[in-house]
């Protein structure tokens, strides 16, 4: 944790995180936090340097903040329903002076094609709410509801509007959890997002896995790249080389 | 590779292998023999002692013998297209005195429904050819080719028959390749086989998985769990602890 003197753009509460690739976030505890999924994600898509992204249902900016410290995308904008929210995003992209690359919109993610027009992004990333009906409680503070559980958005409503939004042959980024894998296969090729190259990962070596990573091209051809497992911990409190150059630590 | 009195029922060409289970099985190395596949797919069905089970394209007969082997399934069926394949898969059961618990089937995949009846059996196993159009070499032998190519048969025709013979409830298992992962999902809720269970096989911890074991259900709902990741190798010729317990070798 650490400040600098840009201390206007962090509100009481805050705090701002250092990223360790020369970006900071902005984060409040008692909302919402990113994850180890964000980072992830932000590892496992890749970008060209001058692709136009948008990340839907954004949260901190956490996805466009991390895809620009690894050179990843021209110009990202973050996609954020929650009003507080977004504004805290985009007060992270001025404490970093990324004004120019990142935009923060607040928006709904069922209307995004409405907002930006059909097929006007190379990519779209999403690290979308991965809880639906019973599977897991309802958080009691609704910011981190609306982020974790399908409050106000589902599956299909992100897949839809990244089909709609990404140009053809556009590529779509998603992190989620395996219990879905079947389900959101199904949805992908509704929407022409052909499923090409997926990952796994796996908290432990002999455990079952609790994230997937996802790729799928908006009209590619039938064929999926299931790539290594990505083991997370070597031993309780010990990340792999893996996680560790993700991260950048190694 | 041993011998027993019963020589009249194993033919010139063909070979005699201990399965290391009490059983043995007759394989003609010039056509096909079975492979890490079907083990790890005897492994990974869950199949109730007093279950009639059906395997869909059995060759050699080696998963019914091997389902009997490890207890799992009353009786078994195994349905092979290729007369003399299924001559010799004939043998081996009559080999192993297991007449009464398997029947070998000389008929086609794709009127499995027509000769067994609709919604006939508790389980279906399948290890089908796994290669399509440009994948991989047709095999110029055309036993092998059959076993491996879908020359006489296709995913769609091996699910679609399965969801037809097997009863409400009935579990599908399967074992196949990840690069088909998306449209065997899709093939299998096309037929309302629910993904249920699946399981990738990575030759070392490193590497890409080249395998995949899939269960699903007919009319199960929509959530499955994706089990710890199977590892082949511990180094070059040194199995895993998880693949010597499969092969009943600790």
């Amino acid at each position: 944790m650490e400040r600098n003197p840009q201390t206007d753009l962090v509100h009481p509460g805050e705090r701002v995180d250092d990223l360790q690739n020369g970006f900071y976030v902005i984060q409040n505890p008692e909302k919402f936090c990113f994850g180890m999924d964000a980072v992830l994600l932000s590892g496992f898509a890749k970008i060209r340097k001058n692709a136009r992204v948008l990340d839907m249902g954004t949260g901190t900016g956490i996805i466009p903040i991390l895809l620009k410290g690894r050179g990843k995308g021209e110009h990202l904008t973050g996609l954020e329903i929650q009003e507080e929210c977004a504004d805290m995003a985009a007060r992270s992209v001025a404490y970093n002076s990324l004004e120019s690359a990142i935009d923060i919109v607040c928006g709904d993610i069922k209307e995004a094609a409405g907002i930006f027009g059909a097929a006007s992004f190379d990519v779209v990333t999403s690290n979308p709410p991965y809880m639906i009906g019973e599977h897991g409680l309802r958080n009691p503070y609704m910011a981190k509801a609306i982020a974790r559980h399908e409050v106000l958005c589902t599956l299909e409503d992100v897949v839809s509007q990244a089909s709609r939004v990404l140009k053809d042959r556009g590529h779509f980024f998603m992190v989620h959890r395996p219990f879905r894998l079947a389900e959101i296969f199904q949805v992908l090729m509704k929407y022409k997002l052909e499923p090409k190259r997926m990952q796994l990962v796996y908290p432990y070596i002999d455990r079952e896995p609790n994230m997937v990573l996802i790729e799928a091209c908006k009209g590619g051809n039938s064929r999926i790249t299931v790539e290594r497992p990505l083991i997370v911990y070597e031993k309780p409190g010990e990340y792999t080389k893996a996680i560790l150059e993700i991260y950048g630590m190694v």
